[in-house]
């Protein structure tokens, strides 16, 4: 196989000079440093023979190469990253997809082959993520980025539109799916499973469902020295109970439950805190395990009310359901690894909107104590070297008609 | 008995007129409005025949009659509040003390007899409190209120200075306590206890000791969604499991403990605190009990960190030790209330300070609700007439040199 890891690695390492540094990467969507990564990538396309690029109405790069047949395989992953982030979140996918199709184009593919990089999947800069891909998978609503602006109080209409991108018209990325027949997209864990069971490369099997919510307890505030216990309304018991609720659902269900955050109303040390807002996040790859584990910290949370005498009320925020990748190409992505171990992914990636329309894998790479979203994220070069081997395989196995 | 509780009620509720309204007290001490309180008190007081007014070298106010013995039965509180207060904290003493040196006038006491209005209780404006009676107690440091500001940044030197306190001369109010035989003062609970028992008026039998310390615990922040829950030193969560062990020791213990405070870092919904800062405050009126409590709640943290992978480290912020008031004093405040039932009091008050060298008791009225420090502070006029009275009788037998 003429395809060559390390010359992805050595992509990796240009694209970290150029746009990260000791602060770490700064390929933010919608901006010059972005806009340079994506001319780092367009210069590496321009060398492959046939290869055409365009950028679509949601600002998604796609770079399409003709195969015998008109099915299409998609490959990709997104260059742009968090403030401060890490060299390998995203722009791993999107070099490995680059050098599949360098390979491809070298001995002419059975099926097209067409590489994609999101734009703004991270959402550093408006809050909403996965923005080019829902746009291809049809589940983006221009309305709902209205009013949308940054840090400085730039507007994302203003922003986008600096960048070709008419809001209104990015839904229309939509027909960028006619053809395809599969999504392939090479990822770092940004977790801590793959590099403490020592293994360089696994198969993904699908992302989380996730519920967020925020439960807000009222009591009553009262002073810490004349209040005695018995007669006490303490919403930050009442939250603290909650939490620990939290964690043990979490544990009993299999599945994940993070309180990241908590308010305490007057948040004086010398006072029974009268209101806590306690922030909840809770991820299954099972539905009906997700939406078990929403019923019991609502049930708790309602305990733990009753029991400290006050209120409680629930804003949800957020919730997206578990979405399993395709089960013939999660089992030639195992292959592929040489290993049966495969893992749900906690975190969301573009290809959880592209599952909804097109059969999708994932592999996914080790992250150095789990560690992403900072500078310090980390994969030990033989690890990345297997697994851009794995995914190689995988894509070239698919490209070939092998496999869906 | 010519002491009449409803003058004093009148001169609360004037008070309240001038000093108050519907945002609540603004007597904030160091202020136009505490000195306007002020004046309508040493006008009340200059109505008495032979009391000799001076203000200290701390800002406190006193207000001296005369008896036949060189001996003094001190009286007082403080007409101080805190912003949007109440209007019987503090002022209620002070006023009753008035009227019982009113009394005391009509017929020539035995006993001397002075008033005195402590300057700062409430330690509102540049986080001191006690300040006048910790002077007068010999326990003012100087040196400790070196570059106190307030919220607009103006010094503490500087405004003392405008109401004739210079800081280092302030420890010479000592003097005072010369020839004080006892201290009484009335104040309102601040606590829901004797609202909730419907007694208007009951002993105090001293103050509680406090612990306030902030413990920290670091373990690592992470990702919400791709952290295990076995992979994760979830620093919150060794917070929360705290939080409880406080409640569960002071429910225990027969004290209180309160947890007002919580931070959270990163403090963002979908990841793990890697840092958690828990405010602790415990109270008891028994020294081995809190010291007790304290190392529970000591080995509390320990365990709840160990449990989730986390450090702790304590930063112990302030004590006091549990305060008894003068047994033969208590027993006649007892008496004059007609009932056993007594309480510690769970707040610190100017007795508190004054305890350390002279036999003090304390009556408390009912706080409807236990509500104070807020503008709602009420207590219906019956029970402060009881209280004022019993105030007025216990007093009235100490001047007349029955009881110590």
């Amino acid at each position: 196989m003429a395809v060559d890891p390390r010359r992805v690695i050595a992509d990796l390492r240009e694209l970290d000079e150029k746009t990260g540094g000791p602060g770490g990467a700064r390929r933010v969507c919608w901006t010059d440093e972005w806009r340079a990564a994506r001319e780092l990538l367009r210069k590496r396309l321009r060398k492959i023979d046939g290869v055409q690029i365009e950028e679509d109405e949601a600002g998604n790069l796609w770079a399409r190469l003709g195969g015998r047949r008109p099915e299409t395989v998609a490959l990709g992953s997104h260059l742009d990253s968090v403030p401060n982030g890490g060299w390998l979140d995203g722009a791993l996918g999107v070099m490995a997809a680059a050098e599949v199709l360098r390979d491809a184009a070298s001995f002419g593919p059975e099926r097209s082959v067409v590489l994609v990089d999101f734009a703004d999947e991270e959402g550093a800069r408006f809050g909403r993520s996965l923005l080019g891909s829902s746009a291809v998978a049809g589940t983006l609503d221009p309305g709902a980025l209205e009013g949308l602006k940054d840090a400085d109080g730039m507007d994302i209409r203003t922003v986008l539109a600096e960048h070709d991108v008419d809001v209104d018209a990015a839904p229309r990325a939509e027909r960028m799916r006619e053809g395809l027949v599969a999504y392939l997209e090479l990822h770092i864990e940004q977790g801590p499973v793959l590099d403490s069971e020592d293994l360089p490369a696994a198969a993904v099997t699908g992302t989380a469902g996730v519920e967020r919510l925020r439960m807000r307890f009222a009591g009553q505030a009262a002073h810490a020295g004349t209040t005695p216990m018995d007669l006490r309304s303490d919403a930050g018991l009442a939250a603290a109970a909650t939490a620990l609720a939290v964690e043990d659902v979490a544990r009993r269900h299999g599945g994940v439950g993070t309180c990241g955050t908590v308010r305490l109303e007057p948040g004086v040390i010398t006072a029974v805190p009268g209101v806590a807002e306690l922030g909840i996040d809770l991820r299954h790859t099972q539905a009906e395990s997700l939406a078990a584990m929403l019923e019991i910290v609502r049930a708790a949370a309602g305990a733990a009310a009753v029991s400290r005498r006050c209120k409680v009320s629930e804003e949800h925020i957020w919730r997206i359901e578990p979405i399993e990748f395709d089960t013939r190409l999660v089992a030639a992505a195992k292959e592929a690894a040489g290993s049966d171990r495969a893992l749900a992914s906690g975190a969301l990636h573009d290809a959880a909107e592209m599952a909804r329309h097109v059969p999708v894998a994932m592999v996914f790479a080790p992250s150095t104590g789990g560690i992403s979203h900072a500078r310090e994220e980390d994969t030990p070069d033989d690890a990345l070297e297997t697994a851009i081997d794995v995914y190689a395989r995988l894509a070239l196995r698919v490209i070939s008609g092998e496999v869906v």
